[in-house]
């Protein structure tokens, strides 16, 4: 077999069997097929699709490619949760200790950002110390203790989506519902889950803004997870505006503090309440609780009494953070940031936001990534003080920028001003944080 | 502008603008777009199509990445012809001096055999001491004194293009319409000619076998030449069979130093006849003759009195060849190689050959590569004794394989007689050889 071969049978809209995405996907992990060979049939992949077969067999030769987990001396189902990504999407920080508490042992493998969207790894390092790479013993050794841990992809982990990953960044292939299937389940099935929840976002801070290809792509996704063995439900969310408050890093981490110290306001209440949602979903599924109602109420119990708190402190304690932000969320800010005031253009309706635009606005602050290796500044970022339905008055605040100097912010703030659309009109009502759930 | 905008763009189908097009083809010269990113947009461009204006905008970039060679100082109309290639095709050693003979300066830039079809410099270089690299200096020296000239591609002329050519083949991108016009029309117009004379093959052997496939690129080949104020006309011809009867480089070139020295034979009449038309044309079509008819005449008399002879002879001198090879064109076999007989398996009618099967098989005996780098065996080679709508009676002689021992013909042997379809009845008539003249 010859790489041109595979290139070619894609090229020309046929089926690849097993062997030929075997042998591609080897040769990518050893390096023996040409990065611009990958890159064709990346493109190829994603003009002509691939079948249901394909993207299974894609999906276990990235698994394959590396080591798969093995947490079975830990006498607890495993669980994670997965997002596509967003805007402000925060809620790892809040789920896994939610669901750790309530006897679901979660082996996070998470990602970095990139683009408008965030990544749960930058969050956890505005915590000073936190270390998300972890050998593998000790990835081991913390889940045990604490019940949960959280580290970034490893180089054992599908290393083949590794590779992958980085040449659809770079040639415009990344918004390929098989390929994006085949990388999140690839890392996922490796992880050793018996159970996934899944979080889809759509709305324009998605990374598929629309929602029927959001409601593809978590059918997908379920059906994928079903067939490999793990118990698999996705939630399709809205992401038609930042979740909760915060935007940047380490405000973000802040926001994921303060709920779980019982700290809630309007503008974080939907964080909250979608981090409930998953975490339950992840005690259901797992089987630690048989009825969804009960795993919800156990959920609400768990941050109720502080032991989500309390686990969350043994984890960033156990993987060398300082802890003191427990006790002090304050300590995440940074108070030699500048505040930038965004103040509403006029008076009106809020009917629309582009959310993508403030992640954008944050990444130009230094709070985000354009390119895989930029390196970010946690402390910067935005906390929105209104949100879709929202009357506003003229000169009322939508939201503070913070960044190295007002002269810095002077262009990101006068994006995210232009992302909120204000009408005179209440013409939308506010949109539905949970709007489907897609089970196997 | 971004490499990653660009293949966007082509992705999604839109029009790329002379700007984005310019920009691409700038960075793959400078080598500041990766080259998987190159590989991307060009399987893009391949399943997308290009319009007539992208693909125009192409030829010009690629053309304006180098050096536009000026032969200005030589007072004669200057023209070229150009093969989509084939099996057997061997004219341009026949054409050049034919033309040449007529008072058309032909400054001709070739390539070398890939895959089942040959190059004209592969087949020149069979002649020891022909040195088909030179100095341009030198190509306008020996242009002026002989009047023709062959070389290889050099790093000044198109260097775009041979970048991408290399990408494109190892990325299986090579047979897309709008691509192909590009190459071979940047090349031919950095040339400086008035004139050019396309032979686009069509049948078992060609490049594109489909001859709708075929006339659409003739058009699309005439089209561009003409928009670039070079006169251009293009022949579709048979290649359902290989051209006349050698298939190999020195067994080529023996053939054509026959020609011209007026040794044919039936089977070798094809390649005198396509050479006497293309040649007339390209007389023709630079205004050295202002009817074809009287062109013809012309050329088949430069044939007759030796002319073509003597200045291919002064060609082969000039280029460091053994001019003798004109005088003995026997010197051109070498006498070491073992002869294999292929024989017709049965009695009846040639109806159908698979000409590109016999290119692979004389390629696979080391006649030709299989990748561009490959060193080949110039002697090894094939000749044809049958054709499309003849009898043959059961054991005669299809051919003769010329190989390197014994062992190392059976399997080509067998290929190139399992290439002959027999049948009892005369189903088909033979092809004709010029099938279409495509003009402006």
């Amino acid at each position: 077999m010859n790489p041109r071969d595979v290139i070619r049978r894609k090229r020309d809209g046929n089926e690849l069997s097993r062997d030929d995405i075997a042998f591609f996907v080897r040769g990518v992990t050893r390096g023996e097929i040409a990065d611009y060979q990958t890159s064709a049939l990346l493109m190829a992949m994603f003009m002509k699709g691939m079948s249901e077969a394909e993207t299974e067999a894609l999906t276990e030769e990235m698994l394959r490619s590396g080591e798969v987990l093995d947490f079975s001396p830990i006498p607890l189902p495993k669980a994670d949760k997965h997002s596509t990504g967003g805007v402000g999407d925060k809620t790892s920080l809040v789920v896994a200790p939610l669901a750790a508490s309530c006897g679901v042992c979660v082996p996070m493998v998470s990602g970095r950002g990139l683009g408008h969207s965030g990544g749960t790894l930058d969050k956890l390092e505005a915590i000073p110390g936190f270390r998300v790479s972890l050998p593998l013993a000790e990835f081991h050794a913390v889940l045990e203790r604490v019940g949960f841990a959280m580290i970034g992809q490893t180089e054992s982990l599908a290393p083949a989506d590794r590779k992958l990953y980085a040449l659809r960044d770079a040639t415009e292939t990344v918004e390929s519902i098989p390929l994006i299937i085949a990388s999140i389940m690839s890392k996922k099935m490796a992880a050793g889950l018996d159970a996934l929840v899944l979080d889809v976002k759509t709305g324009s801070g998605a990374f598929m803004p629309d929602e029927a290809c959001a409601r593809e792509l978590a059918r997908s996704l379920v059906a994928t997870g079903t067939r490999f063995g793990v118990r698999t439900e996705a939630l399709i969310t809205d992401m038609s505006q930042p979740l909760g408050r915060a935007v940047g890093n380490a405000l973000e981490t802040l926001e994921c503090v303060e709920l779980l110290r019982g700290e809630v306001s309007e503008m974080t209440r939907p964080t909250l309440d979608l981090s409930i949602e998953l975490a339950a979903r992840m005690v259901a599924l797992s089987g630690v609780e048989a009825m969804l109602d009960v795993a919800r109420v156990r959920v609400r119990r768990a941050l109720e009494t502080g032991a989500a708190l309390e686990r969350f402190r043994a984890c960033v304690e156990a993987q060398g953070g300082d802890a003191r932000v427990c006790d002090e969320p304050a300590r995440l800010f940074d108070p030699k940031l500048e505040e930038v005031r965004i103040e509403s253009p006029r008076g009106g309706f809020i009917t629309c936001i582009d959310a993508a635009e403030i992640g954008r606005a944050v990444a130009a602050l230094g709070g985000g990534r354009t390119r895989i290796e930029d390196v970010i500044d946690p402390a910067v970022g935005f906390l929105a003080n209104a949100k879709i339905g929202d009357e506003v008055k003229a000169g009322a605040t939508l939201g503070l920028l913070y960044c190295r100097g007002q002269s810095a912010g002077s262009q990101p703030a006068a994006r995210i001003q232009a992302a909120y659309e204000i009408e005179d009109q209440r013409t939308v009502d506010p949109p539905k944080l949970i709007k489907e759930v897609i089970t196997a």
